[in-house]
């Protein structure tokens, strides 16, 4: 008999049905001996209905106190009518606020920390038989205020609870049926992990794969609480998220390659190659709220150097008027940029262990004469840039290049 | 510097609009310097909308914990958007749900009671000059568990809170500017009531006059709460509802009218008279859930009496069948009933002092021919049935005989 913490989103339980399905597949789990809690998140339209609703009776911004009020109704009809649909199975359950479990959070209203979780209601309750359903996404502060932890808390609300009670699994139901190699619909030989560490999740999570909130992965790598994905309304093992990194004959060097066309490149050229000039040009950046991701500086050349970084291209203009401000003022040669760029990564664990594994990805680029751009690396991970319309291209011929179309391939 | 609760419905919070124009008023309130306390319901539409989301769920009656979870959100929706209605305002502004107020009430979810209300939080933001708005209808019970009033119970937490704070008036905002000597749409004439006491309003409320929930002026009478009816979005100085029974010249005998067709009327004819016969009667119809409003019973006749109550129309069908299956065990001549019947009602502390009302009533009545069915007479009430057809008339002829057609009029 397990205890397990399952996580349902708001597209699972968008509908009175689809909540109802939810209880069907909550009551088989309970049928198979196991304890369950079950977290949820509002029903999927409710909290843009509820923030639309807030604009207009705010001036600008909502006050962050009464928003979390508000928003934190959308999970609480969620929890009642999973609670009354599994009632009706005949499965014992009850309802819980994050303030009722008492889900302890600090002040920070919209974007809160859960600090700590009252285990006791809970245990009790699944000790007399009942499924507890748990809203997702909120908390209650030390002075009795109503906190929401900003949007994709629910998963974090899954895998605290799972801490908390130290679950033997946190499930987490989603509209995909598990983590893959690569994005299916660019390589249809694309093959989902039956693992992959929390370390590659993450990678993978901020590369753009937007299978779980990165923060709920965070979460669960601090604690150990294994992590599983799976489809809400299709069988199957899905993957699983753990800490293993077992090493085997049939280990993989990389687990997957995330990419993403959503970053523009900018380049500062021939700026004076002085201490402190990497500040004077992403200092102002970072001024304008504009994130950098990619950050490359060339040797310097003429006693001059290149600088370049990539931001959202959401972003690109605004970092391109900063720039120019910047170049003047260092007397730099010029600004140069590029939209139609794309990165690709390959990640891995087994990178660690394994040599020659990003001259492997640069020599599968150069078979199909793919120009790199930039290039950076992690641990666990190898990213570079090139063009966009290469980005396809990419992605397949390092899929098979690291193996990984394999027609079946097990994770241990 | 006065302490007033205000309480708003449905209808009055109904947009958005309606919302802002709601911390207009508020505003003004407190601009005068008063302390303001606001109760507020579901925006109007909300509640059904959610009792219909939880009856998809559920195979029958939804569980009625999960059913408080649920609804408890309408009003947690209202008070965030009308607190931050009022911070855009800059009038400072703090929602509290009926748990963290903590409007404590029993465990009877749908149709809970309150024992007690935590005023510690409210005087604290009060003396710190915030407007406190409080969600209405809803509370928590000794275990953590959200309870709802029933319909109808924000003019309750009013009330109670106006206790609970020793406020100096309960103000219940409605879509009326007070309370009338009977309905506009039947006599032009009626006349808005500046007072009123508590008895006479139970009496008017109980009689079908729509204005207060009973439940909520039987409270403000026990603790003594000042309640006025007012108009939420007209200025006016609405109708004051207290203990008051100041006699003067002006003091009428008759403070209003009250009438309804909603009942129905069933006799029973030519039961034995034995002890005992009237609950032989009214038991088997008490048992079918069927509540009975007057009941007369004639003197007996050659050993047998007739014996006439009324029922709500709806369960004219289900009374008329139990009172045959009665009928016959006791050996009675016959049921007989009609539905087009009409309850009219005078109502008045003054008739405590003043004899010879009732006379009066039904002479007003005979100069217009109109039969008198039934009677029935409480302290303050003399209630008749006539046939429904006469109904406009007999209100009319009424209002004319006891003097409150007059054009104006002073309650004190």
């Amino acid at each position: 008999m397990a205890l397990i913490v399952q996580k349902f989103g708001g597209t699972s339980v968008g509908t009175v049905e689809r909540i109802q399905q939810v209880a069907e597949k909550v009551k088989k789990f309970r049928e198979n001996g196991d304890d369950i809690v079950v977290v949820v998140s509002a029903m999927s339209g409710e909290t843009n209905r509820l923030i639309e609703l807030a604009k207009q009776a705010s001036d600008e911004q909502p006050v962050p106190r009464e928003l979390d009020v508000m928003l934190s109704t959308g999970e609480q009809v969620t929890i009642a009518l999973l609670t009354m649909a599994l009632i009706r199975r005949g499965v014992p359950a009850v309802s819980y606020t994050g303030n009722q479990v008492r889900i302890l959070t600090d002040s920070a209203h919209n974007k809160a920390r859960i600090l700590q979780i009252d285990d006791q209601k809970l245990r009790a309750d699944l000790k007399a038989g009942r499924v507890v359903v748990v809203a997702g996404f909120q908390g209650v502060d030390e002075h009795g205020n109503i906190t929401t932890l900003g949007r994709g808390g629910s998963d974090t609300t899954g895998v605290a609870l799972a801490a908390a009670l130290k679950a033997d699994e946190c499930q987490i139901y989603t509209d995909v049926d598990g983590v893959y190699t690569t994005d299916p619909r660019v390589v249809p030989q694309a093959q989902r992990l039956e693992k992959i560490t929390f370390e590659e999740m993450l990678e993978m999570a901020s590369l753009g794969s937007k299978v779980l909130q990165i923060r709920s992965v965070e979460f669960a790598g601090k604690y150990n609480v294994p992590l599983r994905v799976l489809h809400s309304f299709k069988e199957g093992p899905g993957t699983l998220i753990t800490l293993d990194e077992e090493e085997s004959m049939e280990q993989p060097i990389i687990s997957g390659i995330a990419f993403n066309r959503d970053e523009a490149k900018l380049t500062i050229r021939g700026v004076p190659d002085i201490p402190g000039v990497a500040f004077k040009i992403l200092g102002p950046v970072s001024a304008a709220n504009i994130e950098v991701d990619m950050i490359v500086q060339n040797v310097a050349h003429d006693n001059t150097t290149d600088f370049t970084f990539t931001v959202h291209r959401n972003d690109y203009q605004a970092a391109q008027q900063v720039l120019e401000d910047t170049a003047r003022e260092l007397g730099a040669r010029e600004v140069i940029g590029d939209i139609k760029i794309a990165k690709v990564s390959i990640v891995g664990v087994g990178m660690r262990s394994h040599a020659g594994v990003a001259s492997r990805m640069f020599e599968a680029l150069a078979k199909e004469n793919i120009n790199i751009q930039m290039i950076s690396t992690s641990e666990i991970k190898v990213s570079v840039v090139i063009e966009e319309k290469y980005l396809e291209l990419a992605v397949r011929a390092l899929h098979t290049a690291f193996e990984l179309d394999a027609p079946a391939r097990q994770g241990d």
